[in-house]
C-alpha cells in the first residue's frame, strides 16, 4: 500500500473557475458567475462547496484556484483558506486547456511528480463518500500513467450531457473499478442516449485526473505551440518580477480550445484514457430546468424556490423561482415555471425553455442591455 | 327641440373613483387605484380619459368626482380644472349607492332639476362619438322620468359582465332607440350568455342617467333611512362649518349597498328603468386577460406591453407585461402570459387565471403581506 499512500499524497487539486453560465441568465453574470451562486441551497457558493468536498482528498495547502481577475476578492473572500501561490489569475478567458494546463505547469515545476485533479467550480455532487471513493481510485489510475476520469453512472437517457463508453478493466492495483475508455462521444438525441445508458456508457463530468508531466505531454502530441507557450508561463509565474511581463508577453496570443479537444479525445484515440464510474449524485446545473430538478428533490410538482430573502406566495404552481430581491412574488396556475428575479433584470420562461435562454444574453449583447449581462 | 337644450344644459356628470381593483393586483393597489393608472396606453390615467370624455357632453364645471380622502391630491393634479365644489371626499368607502346618491342629493340641492349621469373612473372607452350620442339620448330619457342606462352592445358572449334584457321601444323623442328594461340579470356561464347575446341583450356597463329627484325617490322605497341620512349630509355639505360634524356623525352608519341592488333592479321591477344601447368600443378592464385584450388589439397571439419605461425582450411570448421598474424582463416561450413587474412585488400567472388574482391580495392579508396592497 506504500505506492497508494504516495500517489494519494502527491495529489493537488485544481478548481477551474470560470464560465458565466449563460444559460443562467439574469441570476448568473459576468460579474457574477455561476460559482459564486448557492444553487443549492446549501447556504454556501458552489465554489465553497467544491472546496470543501475536496479539501478531505487533498488538504487546504494543495487546491489551486484559476479565475479572473474580476473575480480574485469574491474567491478570496469565499475562500478564506486558499494560499496566494494556489490562486492563478487569468488576464482573459481562454477556455478550458489554459487553464488545466497552466495550474499542471505551474504544479509539475514545483513539484515534478504531481498528480492534479481538476473540478468544476459550479457542479452540485451529493453523497460525498461515494465522490471520494471514486477520487482515490481515479488517483491510482492516474499514477500509473492514465489521464483518467470520473463518468458519472446515468440516472436517466439525458440529453444534456456528453458521454463516455467504457471499454476493458485495467487490473490497477486498489482501482478495481477502472476501466479504459474507448470514446467520448457528444450529446445524443433522446434514442441514441437511451441505447448509451442500456449500453453502460457514463456521463462526461469533464472531471480529469492525471499526472501533470502525463497531462502536458498528451497536450504537447497536439498542440505544441500552446504547451511551449503554458510553459513558459509556469517558468516566469513563481517570481512577481517576470509573471507580469511573461503574461502581458504570451497570454493575448494564447489558443482557446477545451481540454476534452486537445487532450481528453486524442489521448483516448491513443488508448490512454482511463474511467472510474462514480456512483454519487452529480449535475452540472446548466440551466434553469436542471436548477429547478435539483432543488425540488426531482418532483416535478413541486415549485423550488432559491434565494436566502425570498416571499413567494404560489398557488396551482411549479417549477423554479429565483429571489435576488425582497420583492414579494405570486405565481398562479403557472407550471413548469422559471421565473428569476434580479435587482435589474427578470426573466420569465419555462423549464422546457431553459436551454433558450443563452440566446436572450446573445441578442441583449446585440441590443445594447449590455450592462445586465 | 327646446326641451331637448333644456335637458342638455341640465346635465351633470358624476364620476366615483372608489374600487382598488383588486384583480389588478400589484399594479392596482389602496394607494395607487385602477383609475389613477394610465391602462389604455392612451398616456393619461383612465380617470383623466374618463374626464375627458365627459367634457364635451357636460363642461369642466358640471363634472363631479367622489374618491377618497387619500386620493385627493392624485385625483386634483390629474384633473386640474376639477372645481373643489365638484370633488366629494368620502370619509371611508361606502359602495356605490353613497357615492352617487350623495353626489345626486348635494346636486339637487344646488339645482332642483338636475339630471345627473354617473361613469365608472376606471373604464375603457373607443369611438367617443357613439358614446356621446348614447349619452344624448340617454338624458333625453332620462328627462321624460326614466332612469335611463346605456347598454353595450356585446362583441361577444362574456361570462365577466351583468346583462340587461330590452322591452319595448319607448317613443321618447329625441331618443329613438330607447327602451324599456325588463331586467337586470346577473353574470351569466357561457351557454347562457350565448342565448343572451343571440336575443338581444346588452351588457350592463353601470351607466346612469336619470334625473336626481327621480333617483332619490327610488332610493327612498328600497332604502329611507339611507336616503334620509344622505340628505341630512347633502344639507350640511354646502358650509364648511357644517360638513365635518355632520360627515363624522353620519357616516359611520351609511349602509354600503351596490346601486344596482338599491336602486336598479328595484326600479327595473317597476317599469322605470330604460335602456339606451351603446355601440361605441367598451371594457371596464376587470383583470389582465381583459387588459391584454385590450392593449393588443384583440390578437390573441400579440403581447401587450404596458409601462412608460418598459423594456421587454419577448420571443415565442404572448399576453401581457406590465412594468413599472426599469428593469429589463425577458419572455421566452411563456404563452398567454401575465407578468406584473411593480417595486415591490410581482405576479406571474396567465390570462385563463386572470380572476385569482383576488384570491392573492386576500392571501397576502392574512399573511401579513399587506404592506404590498
Amino acid at each position: 500500500m506504500t505506492s497508494s499512500r504516495d500517489a494519494l499524497s502527491r495529489f493537488h487539486a485544481v478548481i477551474p473557475a470560470g464560465g458565466v453560465g449563460s444559460r443562467l441568465w439574469p441570476l448568473s453574470r459576468a460579474d457574477a458567475p455561476k460559482f459564486l451562486h448557492d444553487l443549492s441551497g446549501s447556504g454556501h457558493s458552489l465554489l465553497r462547496n467544491t472546496w470543501d468536498r475536496l479539501v478531505p482528498l487533498a488538504g487546504e495547502s494543495r487546491i489551486m484556484v484559476v479565475t479572473g481577475r474580476a473575480h480574485r476578492s469574491a474567491v478570496e473572500s469565499q475562500l478564506p483558506h486558499l494560499a496566494d501561490s494556489n490562486i492563478v489569475l487569468e488576464a482573459e478567458p481562454r477556455d478550458s486547456t489554459v487553464a488545466i494546463c497552466l495550474a499542471a505547469a505551474i504544479l509539475e515545476r514545483r513539484e515534478p511528480d504531481v498528480i492534479i485533479g481538476s473540478f468544476a467550480a459550479d457542479h452540485i455532487i451529493g453523497r460525498l463518500p461515494l465522490f471520494e471513493a471514486a477520487v482515490h481510485e481515479a488517483i491510482l489510475v492516474a499514477d500509473a500513467g492514465y489521464i483518467a476520469t470520473i463518468g458519472i453512472k446515468p440516472t436517466g437517457p439525458s440529453t444534456g450531457f456528453g458521454y463516455i463508453r467504457p471499454g476493458a478493466g485495467l487490473g490497477v492495483e486498489g482501482a478495481p473499478s477502472g476501466r479504459a475508455v474507448e470514446a467520448f462521444v457528444e450529446k445524443p438525441d433522446l434514442a441514441t442516449a437511451r441505447a448509451y445508458v442500456h449500453d453502460g456508457y457514463l456521463w462526461n463530468a469533464s472531471m480529469f485526473i492525471s499526472r501533470a508531466d502525463v497531462l502536458l505531454a498528451q497536450l504537447g502530441e497536439t498542440k505544441p505551440q500552446l504547451l511551449a507557450q503554458l510553459r513558459e508561463l509556469a517558468a516566469a509565474w513563481d517570481d512577481q518580477t517576470t509573471r507580469g511581463p511573461a503574461v502581458d508577453r504570451l497570454w493575448p496570443a494564447l489558443e482557446k480550445v477545451a481540454l476534452d479537444y486537445s487532450v481528453a479525445e486524442p489521448a483516448a484515440a491513443a488508448g490512454r484514457v482511463a474511467v472510474v464510474p462514480g456512483l454519487f449524485d452529480w449535475d452540472d446545473v446548466g440551466d434553469f430546468a436542471s436548477l429547478a430538478k435539483v432543488n425540488s428533490g426531482g418532483r416535478k410538482t413541486d415549485l423550488a424556490i432559491l434565494g436566502e430573502h425570498a416571499r413567494v406566495l404560489a398557488d396551482a404552481s411549479s417549477g423554479i423561482v429565483v429571489s435576488q430581491t425582497n420583492r414579494v412574488i405570486s405565481l398562479i396556475g403557472v407550471k413548469d415555471i422559471v421565473v428569476v428575479d434580479t435587482p435589474d433584470a427578470l426573466l420569465v420562461t419555462t423549464t422546457e425553455n431553459a436551454q433558450r435562454v443563452k440566446s436572450v444574453v446573445d441578442a441583449l449583447k446585440l441590443t445594447g442591455g449590455g450592462n445586465v449581462l
